[in-house]
């Protein structure tokens, strides 16, 4: 198996999933190269992707799945600098850009977590808009509170947070969004996992947002001008206290 | 209550009190909007004032004090742009973005430390200057000593600092000072207090300072072009060791 | 003793002392300004020079040797803007810039280490490159392993780091290097010192490279234009382990 990508798009692709796990299986299948993992406590799930369009050359014998380091590769994908970078799979992953050669030995996939399967979702709300404009929103709630609650009614989509003896909301109406299903929804979910997920959102980066009452989210990002995409699936938090 | 004003002078207004205590009397006046307070260990006072003609809009039915967390109150309005806010008072005190809400429940002012009264103080020296300059000469210092020294003689300004082997003198003389008023006078200040008021200037505003031999020190900053108003009063310590 | 030298010159002097050692001997020579000394470990020295060309004036009647407190007046050195300063001895030592002075007593050069000599070494490879370029790959190998390998063969110049399951190889070939003598040499050395070497480099300065197998390694930068010159020599690690 041999690609020769873009580093930036290989960084995006083994920071969406290190962010979360550090070991994980990678696909490299007959249309791009794909990893999907749950994080540790169960609570969050990562699907990233690079589809082979957005490689410069891509050539795979046969599917095949590896286990792979995320968090060390992506530690020296961070020391590469704009070119492409050639990755190949033999007996053990390797890296190559200008003079750098990495090589970091497979892990055996029976040795990670079983690999999980895509829960099957219906989500009341569906909101498309900038990713950063989101990532502000949930930075400003961080500020006061430890969740962060999303919450849509029939004219705006919105981001909240409480404190002891503080709230605060941040509303997007219409003109604020690039698309959005309105319905009364309402769930809350952890603000560590939802600020680790919008971390590797980039400047006009956009982000599509499903959920539902006290239900799953889904987020969806489209990365480097929509060459590489990466969802989340998080679970929500129970409000053990009163409104 | 109800007063629209920039961002700006909002943040700088709350970072300016937060900086010294974390919970204040508020006070909305005819004349503006203010705040007094001396911290904890009874070393230092701000006054902090936007007045009237700074707000976009503003009224006040009856001159009225609430308690406020202004701790709290800074850290969400560092996640505001430069907009204008609205902020109103009512059961709680809110601050009202572009589509952010922020509310957060007064605390009884009875609650809070009794209101200091300003000391009459005359000082023997006075220098308006730079704030930035003055600032850079505080972080000097820093490197080597706890305290600050400021002193003054017939020709210039000093800002100054011992460590255990090591002093350091800046030296500003009259083309370096926008205004001052020559005297013999020297007087020591914990360092951390005055490194705090330097923290909330920026580049261009101004600085009067007024000191006396083994008396207090006025620091009064003009902030954003003149429209918030914070002045610190800082007790002197006393010199143990020999010169 | 007497001497106007540009900040930046004075700054990177200080510097590049200051990080391996904090105390050490100042000589004053016909020549200009000399430091030479070894850290506590025993694992490195370093020899720094700023020749008097490279000086606005100099003075010296008698050559000298001084202690000083490199640390501390690292620390000052960092406050002082892009003008020239005077530096001079007499009880102590004294920087004056504009405004400021300061001052440090002198430490007894007898109640500090021996002055070391400098090491007859023969190396087996010498390259020269831009600093730059070989910090950028001591970065990455930091990125994994705690040593870091520099390896030469008859092509290239390699640095190299090896971790518990990867390894990285950044090559350096004849086109990537201003000067190389070709030859088959290998060895490890402490990857902390050599990332506090490489770190007083700027953008646009030379190092050349020399080392043996199994053999310290010279490290010469050409500093500031070539006006402050600055050598490190460190002691190669045993490598336990096996390839």
């Amino acid at each position: 198996m041999q690609a020769v990508v873009k580093a930036e798009y290989l960084k995006t692709f083994f920071d969406s999933v290190a962010t979360l796990v550090a070991e994980s299986r990678l696909y490299f299948g007959e249309n791009g190269i794909k990893a999907v993992a749950v994080d540790g406590a169960n609570v969050a799930m990562v699907i990233a992707e690079i589809p082979r369009e957005s490689m410069e050359a891509y050539s795979v014998d046969v599917p095949r799945a590896i286990g792979v380091d995320f968090e060390r590769v992506n530690k020296i994908l961070k020391t590469v600098g704009s070119e492409s970078v050639e990755i190949a799979v033999r007996d053990s992953f390797t890296v190559r850009g200008k003079g750098m050669e990495y090589s970091i030995a497979l892990i055996d996939p029976s040795a990670l977590r079983k690999e999980p399967n895509e829960p099957n979702l219906s989500f009341a709300v569906k909101v498309t808009m900038g990713a950063r404009d989101f990532r502000n929103a949930v930075l400003a709630v961080d500020k006061i509170a430890r969740d962060v609650i999303l919450r849509a009614d029939s004219s705006s989509f919105y981001v909240e947070g409480k404190g002891d003896t503080d709230r605060i909301s941040i509303a997007f109406g219409a003109k604020d969004l690039l698309e959005f299903t309105p319905a009364e929804a309402r769930s809350m979910y952890d603000l560590e996992y939802v600020k680790s997920f919008c971390r590797i959102s980039g400047a006009g980066d956009l982000l599509t947002l499903q959920f539902g009452s006290k239900y799953p989210a889904r987020f969806s990002f489209k990365l480097c001008a929509d060459r590489v995409r990466v969802d989340y699936i998080l679970a929500p938090k129970i409000e053990t206290y009163e409104e």
